[in-house]
């Protein structure tokens, strides 16, 4: 298989120092929860330990870590071909189930895993799953706890707690995301216009996330979301996505995208105002940048997640403006549906310490009864100011 | 809210009567599974039953339908925008939970979940829950454990299997999409050649399945699977997606893609080769278009998801080819990550029973040792010859 392995990995991979590392951290982190074995089943998180690459997430699959040797790739038997590709570890160690467990009514891919555990001797000691993720289900868990002598134990997030702060060659790939979103935001700032129909600029977008640039030296990889881009009223909906309609002057839209390099995100918003922007959208525009500039003296190492958005959110507040959701989360690796890492979020209460290299999408967005407004930034945090991820101008765009 | 409700629905909405025949026969499937609530948290199924569209499930949220009255949405408070916005229901019932439910460890939306049925007096008598589903995770099964009198029964599949006959409209919509499929496929076809990086290629696959024809009178959707298209060796693994690297003379890509007309896809696979094509592409051109003219024979009302699948499989024995994995599955309405309905599979023992107007992709994929190869179609069951839904020239593709 050598051959293989070598044509997709020597562009996707880090280097097996980095791996190791990751793995000591989550070693500590296991030993610290008491888990003897854990499975984890988010992709993210499957990328991160091992390397692992591929659209299988629509069926069972999981890396298992324990306290010694390596990590072991758990999915389909026609995804081990997949992993044989991608992971770092050399020769690995995989337990594939056979597709008679896709989808199939009388039998689990878990009773499977359950059943192979035991084979090992794996099967004793406290095991870890994720049991608030979207790919471990309910129905897998019960096959667990059927096959295995005591119930698995919680978690959740216990990998992506790790993934935390980043590394320096995770954090340049982050910044090639960075050049991608701003390529992303010239594009749309470019060419949209009264009558273009909305599908026709999400082509835009996602040429303009995609190219190979022979300046920058690298093209791009699906961002974990969708361009998600309501106007007018809509955008007071955060989550729509596009039809084929034209846009029409004397509406805002939200451009809610991330450029993603190698599966590493750099998300960034910005509001295009077609015509004579109403005067709701000044105020939003003079709120959020006020806001923004708080949030972010506030973001540096030391200070807590809490910090950053009560800044934010005493501007807003001065400002007459109630927002009811939280203000950010971390970012990086990830797969669909969220490009956030599920930790830490920047709302009061939540007092995580912000440690240098940590990484957050600053989402300043505002979702009113009438209008949506987002200028945000991605950020990474340091001991002074931090380090904006991608430099696209910070003002409501208007074009008449 | 009413002038925001029309910005959305014209374009995306099906008839409150086709809305109505689908919640009549899914309470006739609840009937007969004894389920007197049913908490369906699938994108799919949602918009399904209520038209509800966004990309917000990344964040838990379910529709939620009894004997009687309209269905009820339930989910993230700023997404109750989204609803209102793209839901079918008049005025509908919403219950929305606050921001601070979201990925936080110390409370559940499946907690609220549970109290606010509790509170309507809906927490008595059997409620149902997709078990083994991406959007309904373990913890979510524990929290209403908790707060209800009764653990949840498992409804895994009970939408989803009404959703195997497809309406006219949905047909209708499924056939847009086929013209979006033949369109990428014709792109792919046109710009291929040595040399072109493949995200570029990615680029111009989005920018065929997206843009508005002013001769078909339609643009496209995102499908629920990005494009996937590894070449060489690397096409034995079925999921890799793409980097940013030179396509190469004498290697085969095969290109798994779908159109998709507002969440309705048509999948659609084939496979290039670029110089002079192998044996064992030509070999496997040779296997998959007889035993795909011999499962399309098969593909007839009245007979079996089974009698697909064997005679597919028996053309590749006779080949000397063997594939360990189902040749097939239902397709329509979906969101990430699967285009699948998650019902039967064209696989020996599949006895499910085809009916006009059941929908399939005929995956005829083959994941060899060293290759992969795809030739697939995307099918309407009648009571003769199958529909072809697009019309995509069936052959090996040789470009030199």
């Amino acid at each position: 298989m050598e051959s293989c392995v070598m044509a997709i990995v020597d562009t996707f991979r880090f280097s097996d120092a980095e791996y190791e590392g990751r793995l000591a951290r989550l070693r500590r982190a296991m030993d610290a929860a008491g888990i003897d074995t854990l499975i984890t089943s988010d992709p993210s998180n499957m990328a991160w330990i091992t390397g692992y690459d591929g659209w299988s997430f629509y069926v069972h699959q999981a890396v298992i870590v324990r306290a010694f040797g390596a990590p072991v790739w758990f999915g389909r038997e026609q995804d081990a071909q997949g992993a044989l590709r991608t992971v770092y570890m050399a020769d690995p160690d995989i337990i594939a189930y056979p597709d008679i467990y896709v989808q199939s009514p009388d039998r689990h891919p878990m009773d499977y895993l359950a059943a192979r555990l035991t084979d090992r001797g794996w099967h004793k000691g406290r095991i870890g799953v994720e049991m608030d993720n979207y790919w471990f289900s309910a129905r897998g868990y019960q096959a667990l706890c059927a096959g295995l002598p005591q119930p698995p134990v919680d978690a959740t997030g216990l990998v992506n707690w790790q993934r935390g702060v980043k590394s320096d060659a995770e954090l340049d790939r982050m910044r090639k995301a960075a050049r991608l979103v701003e390529r992303m935001h010239a594009r749309i700032a470019d060419r949209i216009e009264p009558g273009m129909r909305k599908c026709d600029l999400v082509a835009e977008i996602y040429d303009a996330a995609l190219r190979y640039d022979p300046d920058l030296g690298f093209g791009g990889d699906y961002p974990a979301i969708v361009p998600l881009l309501p106007s007018g009223t809509d955008a007071a909906a955060p989550h729509l996505t596009w039809d084929d309609r034209p846009m029409r002057r004397g509406e805002g839209t939200f451009f809610e995208i991330a450029g993603c390099f190698r599966r590493y995100h750099c998300p960034l918003s910005r509001t295009i105002f077609l015509g004579r922007p109403t005067q709701a959208f000044l105020d939003a525009e003079k709120a959020v940048l006020e806001g923004m500039d708080r949030g972010l003296e506030a973001a540096r190492a030391g200070n807590t997640c809490e910090d950053i958005a009560i800044a934010f959110f005493d501007v807003l507040k001065k400002h007459g403006i109630r927002k009811d959701n939280r203000t950010g989360y971390p970012i990086g690796l990830s797969y669909p549906p969220d490009w956030g890492e599920r930790t830490c979020s920047l709302r009061p209460g939540d007092r995580t310490v912000l440690k240098p290299g940590m990484t957050f999408h600053f989402m300043t967005g505002l979702w009113l009864e009438d209008m949506g407004f987002e200028i945000t930034e991605s950020i990474v945090i340091r001991d002074g100011a931090p380090e904006c991820l991608a430099d696209v101008p910070r003002r409501l765009i208007v074009k008449d």
